[in-house]
């Protein structure tokens, strides 16, 4: 009962189809071919595939929160901002991970649709993943809308997408550095490709040239938001012959990943090297020491996402297809002026 | 289409019977007498509550996975177990926070059963909490199976449950203490009613008594597992006129939040206190200094919960309704020998 072998794309291989043109037939969709349609409905039923109801008849009391990975205590902000809303709704929340990681490893990511074409969903909120065009389709054959929070690249103007203003807070963050007098700032901002590291980083530009400071290329490093590869890059960084009074972290956790490298070294901080992070995680506020970051609002994003969701659910049009919530420094002990 | 007034709630409160009566006549429970379901088919008639289908024909392709509060990184972990076993067996996770602590503060607590009673499920894993009798009559009437991991009281043999070895961690934890030459050891356990708190807190003791030191009340303090109650009770205790030299918290984040009081009183962890944790949090490894702490496999709990409700959807008998799985100590650099 419970296990269940058959699967949108196993019945798609085999009928020499695409996937999207299975779930148009699962969805009674009349843009597919009287041959095709036929071939299909007769695998179904060989397979016994379960025919859910189809979107108009009741409600899926559903929507999904789809992860790249489930591995960092930023998720459960924005899961407990999206269930809000969505309970607020009478929906249940259905959370996913589509384990990215392993597919950047060449694996095959998971058919993290499949369980949903089965019992349908009001819509989805993807977190920091992009569609790919076949899960595109796949989505728009169910009529099943879908919102993003921070896109890895461009916001599609298709999907409309959530994010933080990662600009204006690269460059307050840089700014409360120069501000205090560091000159030697460094930064570690998350993946070169993604859209919020590439915001981050041009605030941090910003920054510098407003204190006529020139960019140091040996300065700028990139990590993937995790606490190791803030203690690696921050370890390259402390053993440069010059190194940088003050590093300004892509996120909280490569934020505690620095904080470890220089403790490793014998350095104070914020005395000997000032560090500054983004996200403001819960734990940042009782980090030794309480950790200044710039605070992005992630239950309000899940929140936001999910209300955006629930109007494209109705067949509302939405006035923007990005909407950026503020981000804010929040100034505590891990930054100082220079040492002298 | 997504916002719904009427609730199994409602319609009881209108027909004047049980909500477990409503779920009863919604599943088409033999055991209901005649007149009363009649009254009751007719209110959900009226206003036209959604029948989804019944069980034992499609099945539900979903779990239930319901918090308290949604508000601590540990919870994410549990969702990661969880999510990965339903995962395989082709099954969405809905998760949900009942908002306990509204309910504490005497407001009503979230009807998370609704939406469940809307669309079933194959089965709840409940986190941090106990069913009351009125859920509990619901699940059953649905036939709806459910786990329990870490239950607030004494496990109820009808509802299987999953826990940490909790009285080994607190043995292994101050043992550990004991053994690096402490004699003033404070503990800040979990609430003092919670089943984990009251084993971890005995396991405390039966270190110090085989280190022949006598308990001290005064050294016994209790938080709600957050940072703020760790903070609070180590400033009391640092504040002592014979203060420990080394405090167990009961959580990762008590421990942070023990830290914070320490270097607020200008006192160095670990040369001058040892801090103990329980959970090893992600990233309690890259606290300053990295936490020593009680390693909880909190996925592995989330993931074995899952498959032992899997096991009940399918109807199989299990062997025990009560599994503990190892702790394990993780010595990092918190703890040291006692100042001379």
């Amino acid at each position: 009962m419970v296990q269940r072998r058959v699967t949108i794309t196993s019945i798609a291989r085999e009928a020499g189809v695409s996937v999207s043109t299975v779930s148009k037939v699962l969805n009674g969709r009349a843009d597919v071919a009287a041959g095709t349609r036929g071939r299909v409905e007769e695998l179904l039923d060989k397979h016994a595939y379960p025919r859910a109801g189809r979107r108009g008849s009741d409600p899926a009391g559903l929507v999904d929160l789809v992860f790249g990975e489930l591995d960092s205590p930023w998720a459960v902000e924005i899961i407990r901002g999206a269930e809000e809303v969505a309970h607020a709704a009478g929906l249940g929340t259905v959370v996913s991970a589509i384990h990215a990681a392993a597919r950047a490893r060449a694996e095959p990511a998971r058919q993290w649709l499949d369980n949903l074409e089965r019992r349908r969903s009001e819509g989805v909120v993807l977190v920091l993943e992009d569609l790919s065009p076949d899960q595109r389709a796949r989505l728009e054959a169910m009529d099943v809308p879908c919102v993003v929070i921070d896109p890895r690249g461009e916001p599609d103007p298709g999907i409309p997408s959530i994010g933080a203003a990662n600009w204006a807070g690269g460059l307050a963050a840089t700014r409360h550095l120069t501000e205090l007098g560091h000159r030697r700032i460094a930064i570690i901002s998350g993946p070169a490709g993604m859209l919020c590291s590439r915001a981050r980083l041009d605030g941090y530009r910003g920054a510098l040239e407003s204190a006529a400071l020139p960019p140091d290329p040996e300065l700028i490093r990139h990590g993937d938001f995790h606490h190791e590869s803030g203690y690696v890059q921050a370890g390259l960084l402390l053993e440069l012959p010059d190194p940088p009074t003050a590093i300004f972290a892509g996120s909280d956790q490569q934020a505690y990943g620095a904080c470890e490298a220089a403790r490793e070294r014998g350095l104070r901080i914020p005395q000997d090297l000032s560090i500054v992070g983004f996200d403001d995680l819960s734990v940042s506020r009782w980090f030794s020491p309480p950790l200044t970051t710039v605070r992005q609002p992630l239950a309000e994003m899940g929140a936001l996402a999910t209300r955006l969701l629930l109007r494209l659910a109705r067949g509302e049009v939405l006035e923007t297809h990005r909407v950026e919530l503020a981000t804010e420094l929040v100034v505590r002990e891990s930054t100082a002026p220079p040492p002298r």
